[in-house]
């Protein structure tokens, strides 16, 4: 049986357990409060030096951290995860977009205001809005003449962006000037096995 | 004929002009000057909405984007890309770690202090290099049991964390608290086909 190191409130863990779910494999699910600093203890940092969750643990005890790392693992011979070569970079080329130039903007900042931090640091918040807003932006530009992110179809790419624009106006981000991205929301939940960020 | 907007000084572009040469694959290569704006023309973003390089253009006129995506597109089938499911996931891993742990830190140090940005805000870099260095101790934490970063061989994993820890001096990162980052960089440059990151 995988298990897995999860905290609720956040969408790099959520992407696992929505694939997990679209894909029929059961899974222990382990929850680590990270407000109260339980992805920093001894304990858990022996199983990643990075302490961060999602981590997963294979049935033989191998550990393997990154969100979208563990989605590739997991997605590996599915329609979710292409094997033809230019489809699956380019799902990595949008994985790689979220982590960089998405969640360190749209996930920092709804975190900062879910903690109260975002009171305390208002210039740095803005300056994080732009730069999600830039984000935005270019995902609106790709879902001009695409429906999916990558491969013409719904892959790991959309779970990995679908994460945190969906929750984007909990970090006060309105989606109003973002029509395809909103349609595309509608799509990704309109998915066979879709499950809400708030389902363990 | 591929082609490769690239700029010299980015430790992003080195990591496809270095897997490129190791692989021997031709490549016509575009230098974009990012300070003078050059990713951000009309003409450039047409290419790439996200205005950044590396930007590798396929011979039918295909794009890709992010480094880490390119390098994964091109070592495909390759001894530096492995096949195996678990070994695959784990160099996607560290270039995730390398993504978000580690280039905004490490790199964009570097980049503050090659413009003269750093002393515009100090404080900051002091909390970058503070991350920075959290990232340093990971690697040097794997380096004790490994060798490499994944499949116990040179891979794009390694490419990818070597490009900005081995200019990290320029950012003002010590590497000398970190043994087993040095001894691990020796090796990298040891590789058949290693070039400098100088050279274009």
């Amino acid at each position: 049986m995988l298990r897995l190191y999860d905290h609720l409130f956040s969408g790099n863990g959520y992407k696992v357990r929505l694939l997990l779910h679209q894909l029929g494999i059961p899974c222990e699910r382990i929850g680590l409060d990270i407000e109260k600093g339980e992805t920093r203890t001894p304990d858990f940092l022996a199983l990643n030096p990075n302490g961060r969750i999602p981590l997963l643990v294979l049935a033989d005890g191998s550990t393997l951290a990154e969100s979208n790392a563990i989605q590739c693992y997991l997605a590996e011979g599915t329609p979710l995860l292409p094997d033809e070569r230019l489809a699956r970079a380019r799902v990595l080329q949008w994985m790689f977009f979220e982590q960089y130039s998405h969640e360190p903007y749209v996930a920092v900042v709804r975190h900062w205001v879910h903690t109260g931090e975002a009171e305390r640091r208002p210039e740095e918040v803005t300056t994080r809005r732009a730069r999600g807003h830039d984000a935005l932006r270019v995902m609106e530009r790709h879902l001009g003449a695409n429906d999916w992110f990558a491969a013409d179809r719904y892959t790991v790419a959309d779970i990995a962006l679908y994460a945190y624009t969906h929750v984007a106006d909990e970090g006060g981000f309105d989606l109003a000037p973002y029509p395809r991205v909103r349609n595309w929301l509608g799509r990704v939940r309109a998915q066979p096995g879709h499950i809400p960020i708030t389902r363990g």
